[in-house]
């Protein structure tokens, strides 16, 4: 049987090619539909949605022991059957997708019930956020931060370059691409005022990630090699780390970032699966010093993953490009990452969500948030009908996309999308 | 009926008057035994355990339409059930109790299954902690800390006195009081060389906390009211923040502390409800400047309620106490707190956290760390047989007590004990 991954699969199910969801992709989501509402676990293929609840219940695929994996509301209870079950159900729902396998193409009752247009269903969050971390792992976006505030010679912290930085966020107001963000209130003190207000942030922001899907558990006490941490993830999102710059600028010293965070982080509703993003790996840049034993690693751990983000505001006939940049400029990788998350012996759980950190690369193109785009509102970005933005307005609509292209094909993640709402 | 606060009260299980569990307080906990290992929910009365489950399932306890709420491994199916709920449990419970029902005392074979002797049962994790945050919030601490770090002109950092600080902190290592602490490994980087090394911690601390149980959700987006809020407190533990100085000295900026606390968080086990503390209410510090209005609070929210902490080194005949304070001191207090958390538009949870941060008071006995006790280390705290401590060493055994003292009776909490296990 050819590897799930095989270029040369094909469904027999069209999908175009530059869909974000072809027979290679095969991620993961939580979806309900108007005529069925109740939440279960589907796959993306090109435009429709593969009902796994469906197909499970008939016995199409088969988790024994373990029975209703798929009719269930996340992804917590198939990510805890671990990565061999995750290899083998991947491999199957391949099987049953391709062109040449009659047992769903030719059963026309059965493809009724589990092929559903995309187009017609609702995404939900697709796991349980166990707990929710941001890392700071790019050394673009850490160097831009730090010249802005503090200047050239002293742009990095000087711990960054020695461990992956990071702060446990909120994991309550982890939401799905597409739900509405309201702007956050909170403690304003601009510098040039004596004492603090309170009001609606007015300098809201969007931070470019990928969040890491973490599906099995560490025990307290333990560290993790850098097999077990890589077979730890699950797969990747899409990830929007709303951010208040303002209020995060009064709050944050000296327990880091809090309620400027707190308010709200979206994800895409896909989780692509790490085994499919597998062609894709590259070496990520040079680390130099060496990191320290325990955080070293043998394996290629980045990804060569294409990332976009498009800004709407209202008025705007389209969405604008506001960046282009690329998963493989991440210093610390997500393995390093996970590798010291669980370093002082910090248990690991099913369902936690690690954020990559802002994905800037070296261009200027190439920055993940309106902060650097806009060098801290000093070179506002324009758009389109004399438009222009430093931070995020009412009305905004911001959008990341990403995947990873392959020779006539992509791995895609489609993308995560939020609007803000003005404040309550 | 009398209110289940009234001093007068009387069960007819006898009860000492030093004891911390007495028919007014009634706390709640998960045990189990060792010839009824399935966990269910508690209370503690005198030197046993009321077996709520079997009074639930005997039809003594009514939840309709909830049922099998006492027969859980966490209190959080209960704390859904709302405030309510709660109180007439708890009156009910204290019905049940009371020296003048023959109800359960002279039901010999129903009391032989549902009153256990608590030295015969184990204590768990009372609830499943969804998020734990952790605040800053003694003036006395925070000061301390500033001065030591930063000197006298500069201790406390501009925001402090403006808003209760606080980040979040890691929820899959909160364990029972009893569970032993292994000593985390980290990053270290004394100021006098030039690049980190990765070992054990060497500056192991405790930090004397309470802890708030959050008992009721709020929804994304929505403020508080000091009403609101209030009313989500479903009651408070006893903490042990345990921390690595030496690892959050060199990781902590400019995201604050992750890995020096993740390691660690230990409670009693012990739930006492809001209501039981509600004749030990006080007024708190005077805050100066006046908070701003989403901070101001009308009610006394602090409370009158002792707190000691000892210290048992390898060799020592008992443990010897270390600090003497009272969580009255906290500047700002947990309903504060809590209206602050959710002020961004944070939903809070059930079962979510809040530690106080750690409660020192004005005098030198009042210091709640051994960072504080032992003025970094400059200043060992002597203990028996010539024994010295700055930080924790292997084997020593930490436990904090608290109480609030009523004419005759006390409200208390038992401990919260972990002893410190060489690292892995």
């Amino acid at each position: 049987m050819p590897h799930p991954n095989d270029p040369s699969l094909r469904s027999f199910i069209p999908v175009d090619p530059a869909s974000d969801f072809p027979i290679q992709n095969l991620p993961y989501g939580v979806f309900s539909a108007a005529d069925s509402p109740q939440r279960r676990i589907g796959v993306a293929i090109g435009d429709f949605v593969l009902d796994l609840a469906v197909l499970e219940s008939e016995g199409l695929i088969d988790l024994a022991p373990a029975y209703d994996v798929f009719a269930q509301d996340s992804l917590n209870p198939f990510m805890s059957l671990g990565p061999p079950v995750w290899s083998k159900t991947r491999a199957r729902i391949s099987e049953l997708l391709r062109h040449d396998n009659p047992e769903l193409r030719d059963n026309k009752a059965l493809r009724s019930r589990a092929v559903l247009a995309r187009a017609g269903v609702t995404m939900h969050l697709p796991f349980h956020v166990s707990g929710y971390t941001d890392f700071y792992s790019s050394k673009e976006h850490a160097t831009n931060v730090g010249v802005m505030f503090r200047g050239k010679d002293n742009a990095l912290q000087p711990n960054w370059l020695h461990m992956p930085i990071g702060y446990n966020g909120r994991a309550s107001t982890v939401v799905v691409s597409g739900t509405k963000v309201q702007r956050p209130r909170g403690q304003l003190k601009p510098p040039n005022v004596d004492v603090p207000s309170f009001g609606p942030c007015k300098r809201l922001d969007f931070e470019l990630e990928m969040g890491v899907v973490i599906g099995q558990p560490s025990n307290m006490g333990e560290m993790l090699t850098e097999v077990q941490a890589e077979a730890m993830i699950f797969g990747f999102v899409l990830l929007n780390d709303w951010s208040a710059r303002d209020i995060q600028q009064w709050e944050y010293v000296p327990l880091g970032p809090f309620q400027a965070k707190a308010f709200a982080t979206s994800i895409s509703p896909w989780v692509v699966t790490r085994e499919a993003l597998e062609p894709f790996r590259v070496a990520g840049p040079n680390q130099e010093p060496t990191p320290l034993p325990y955080l070293q690693q043998k394996g290629a751990q980045n990804y060569d993953l294409e990332l976009d983000v498009s800004l709407r505001a209202p008025g705007m006939k389209a969405a604008q490009t506001i960046c282009r940049t690329n998963f493989k400029y991440m210093y610390w990788s997500s393995v390093q990452q996970l590798m010291h998350h669980a370093s002082s012996g910090c248990a690991m759980s099913i369902g936690d969500l690690l954020g990559s950190g802002t994905i800037s690369g070296p261009e200027k193109h190439q920055r993940g948030s309106l902060l650097e785009i806009s060098w801290n509102g000093t070179e506002p970005v324009e758009l389109a009908d004399g438009i222009k933005r430093s931070f995020l307005e009412d009305g905004d609509s911001l959008a990341i996309r990403g995947w990873c292209q392959g020779d006539g094909y992509r791995i895609g993640f489609g993308e995560v999308e939020g609007t803000v709402a003005a404040a309550g």
